[in-house]
């Protein structure tokens, strides 16, 4: 959509509408957009769930045959069509041969996750040898954590979200405790000024700068999973380092998502999950990354055969020779099962690139934004309509594809409402729903089927609430 | 076979040849001893390779359509039938219903693992709130050992072979260097004595009693994987527990192999993997076991949002609510596409019991031993005449199912030979061949038939090295 470039999403929306004839609500902008849409052969690669497979859709409501309108992608990324022929070459491969998948084949599975390395490695801004896929999110936190947080009697503090994701505050709680430190005085919790909902860059900056002596390391999320706010990463790596502290990212709701530089920045460390906008399904291969400059200096703590180089792993004469940087950090053989899906979603990633798919991000979420906006924005003359605050940061530049709304009623009765007809989001009492469209599947047509199945839902939550009064 | 209940193999053997009056190394009594197997149908419930499909078989001596010999169990598993159509039904559900599969159908994402951990639990001795599935076989015993390793002063060393299996060598020397000790301090390292291949049990419990004042981790093999020796648990726990050793064994060669008594004998933790003989394909999901009098007492040093208890773990509100005992140390969630195959591999666990297998296993292992001493033990007579030296114990209390040969020639040709013949067994150089006949799925005929082949074998190798001369 090279023609609308410097414009912004709503400018767009106007000038679209404008070459329409039509209004900037109506759908024909949606079809428009789709239209020239670069990237929408992409959603033909994953499987969009129809209404009808949908456990909670209400067939009287809404036509089952449709697709679904599916806005958790931060959570559970939808499945890409190879992925099942991948695992189904593997299972044959395993059933035919056994022992002999371990060498043979397109994927051995003794170094298949080498083979996607590069690909994962672009979607993050990394090079190849500075990512690692292996277990899960929160060990590969704790891999790193191990190996960058050093406390000394000065410099003993970690810099995080006062509400970070609950698995990474009960991880740095336990490296606190696992050095004898004591998180009261070592885990530097950082939360919004009174009465905001997301951090400013100016305070995260002004407490590294202040407090940057006693901190070992700063650790932040990439995208908070909750607000959805994208951290300045840049300013934040720039200001840890000034400071002497390592500086990692905790990257589970940023990639696929935000066009990540891990190298470029240099970040320190980073960790994420490849289910969420990476599509590898439940349970996935997660990443690590250590930056290229580390990699003969930050050993792993801990050490399994896996970090051993490939060459001679299999000579188990019990002299550990370490892989550099990140691949040392490696413990066990990896499951070729978690390898398939993830290839899978990885090459639909390498149609494109991190920059493409941001730039539709940034008119996709812009949509939503501005469809709720215009249609839920509080209204003083009509104090009943319920309305919705955008809770993430307006700056497109400070958040990712999700849109946290929190809205002026009780938000189950809306979301169940949602969830009769189709819509897939994710909601937090009271009042939150978390909306994701995901570039890599989601459309501007989804994007405005689900604003007005959002009316439709207000409709409905608030006579069915008064009806059962 | 409850008929030669008392015999030991060799006269089990006799006996059916007398009956069948025929040699005891005749095929016929492979043939009487499978058809009198009441564990052979289990074989029906996995894919056997066909020779053909074997990469190194040469179909000009060998019949492409017979079923492969497979004895590579303790490295690699062979598919469970079941294994397709469990994977087939969640991805199916990923497909149709997203994000909705974290809580539908019969194995919803969000705690699958939890409902084969009794089955699991079988397969070693525990009792299910004991075990949790979760990580790779590495990765638990370094959480393991993160809880249960704290040196102090004068209790710091970890006892272990000095052949251990290189990941738990690894694993160990780094956790001493972790806590700032010295591996050549504290890292106390077992070997056979001089001119013997596998430790004396008396040996190991005299090093407890002389050390164990200093000794904070005993740590064996359930079953070690060079020699296949089966150590004395019993013993070794109840001698480390005398001293005031925590004791804990890597059970990756034993689970689903020995009989294992986690629970009874008292062991403090234990880890193993799933990809052996319990056959869930590679890098399949491992298992960690603490006994059940630790659960409030050892607390997992790293601690992950998948440790909190589920009834409230989504609350998301970063208070630690620590599950109990293993349990505790999980921290990422767990990855469905690997608790399939785990589930269909024990579910055929479930048609039996370990004591049955183990009772299978003590007599095919013991054909095998039979059969290998009697064709190629050493003859003073021929010296030219290859000869087999069993490594593993003699005695079958000793051993699993795994025997190690050891082999005048060099193997390499001999084992070449095997592969082109449909063998899959595993070679290390210069001499030995590690053979393991898996009682859930090998048969006594298999075993006379890897004992036949290997005799062509050995004769084409020393013709081939002779004519290359
Ligand atoms: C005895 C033993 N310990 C540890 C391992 C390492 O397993 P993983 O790669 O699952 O960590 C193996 C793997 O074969 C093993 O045989
Ligand atoms: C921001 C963030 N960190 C950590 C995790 C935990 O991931 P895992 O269970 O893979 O360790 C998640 C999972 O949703 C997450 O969103």
């Amino acid at each position: 959509m090279e023609q609308f470039e410097g414009l912004t999403p709503a400018e767009t929306f106007q000038r679209v509408s404008a070459s329409l004839g039509c209004d900037p609500t109506s759908v024909k902008v949606a079809t428009y957009l789709d239209e020239h849409d670069k990237l929408s052969h992409l959603r033909e690669d994953f499987h969009l769930p129809k209404i009808a497979d949908l456990p909670p859709s209400d067939l009287s409501l809404v036509d089952g045959s449709q697709e679904c309108l599916y806005f958790v992608g931060n959570s559970l990324g939808l499945q890409p069509k190879m992925a099942r022929k991948y695992l189904e070459e593997e299972l044959e491969k395993w059933a035919k041969t056994a022992i002999h998948g371990h060498t043979q084949g397109s994927r051995p599975w003794a170094w298949a996750e080498n083979n996607i390395e590069k690909l994962m490695a672009d979607v993050v801004g990394a090079k190849e040898e500075e990512v690692a896929l292996m277990n899960g999110l929160t060990v590969n936190l704790h891999l790193l954590l191990l190996a960058f947080y050093k406390p000394t009697a000065t410099r003993h503090k970690i810099l995080l979200e006062d509400k970070a994701f609950p698995s990474d505050h009960y991880a740095v709680e336990s490296q606190i405790r696992l050095k004898g430190l004591d998180p009261q005085e070592s885990m530097l919790l950082l939360s919004p000024r009174a009465g905001e909902e997301t951090l400013r860059t100016e305070d995260i900056l002004d407490v590294i700068q202040k407090e940057g002596d006693s901190i070992a390391v700063v650790m932040f999320s990439g995208v908070q999973y909750y607000t959805g706010q994208l951290f300045n990463m840049a300013a934040i790596t720039e200001a840890g380092h000034k400071k002497g502290c390592f500086v990692g990212f905790d990257c589970a709701h940023a990639a696929g998502n935000a066009e990540l530089k891990l190298h470029d920045l240099g970040v320190d460390f980073a960790c994420w999950c490849s289910y969420k906008y990476i599509n590898s399904g439940a349970g996935g291969l997660a990443g690590a990354f250590v930056h290229e400059r580390h990699k003969d200096t930050v050993k792993p703590a801990l050490m399994g055969w896996w970090g051993h180089d490939l060459k001679t792993r299999f000579k188990m004469n019990n002299v550990m020779d370490l892989l550099p940087g990140v691949n040392g950090f490696r413990l066990s053989n990896q499951p070729i099962l978690l390898v398939c899906p993830l290839q899978a979603s990885l090459e639909v990633f390498s149609k494109t690139t991190m920059k493409a798919l941001r730039q539709k991000s940034l008119l996709l979420t812009g949509y939503l934004e501005f469809l709720i906006c215009h249609y839920y924005s509080k209204d003083p003359a009509r104090p009943q309509k319920p309305y919705v605050r955008i809770i993430t940061p307006r700056d497109p530049e400070q958040r990712g594809c999700q849109l946290s709304l929190c809205f002026s009623v009780h938000i189950r009765k809306v979301f169940e409402e949602l969830e009769r007809r189709g819509v897939a989001a994710d909601m937090r009492e009271p009042s939150v729903l978390r909306v994701a469209p995901a570039p890599i599947y989601n459309s501007f047509t989804d994007v405005h089927r689900f604003v007005e199945t959002l009316g439709d839902a207000l409709k409905a939550s608030s006579s069915s609430s008064s009806s059962s009064k």
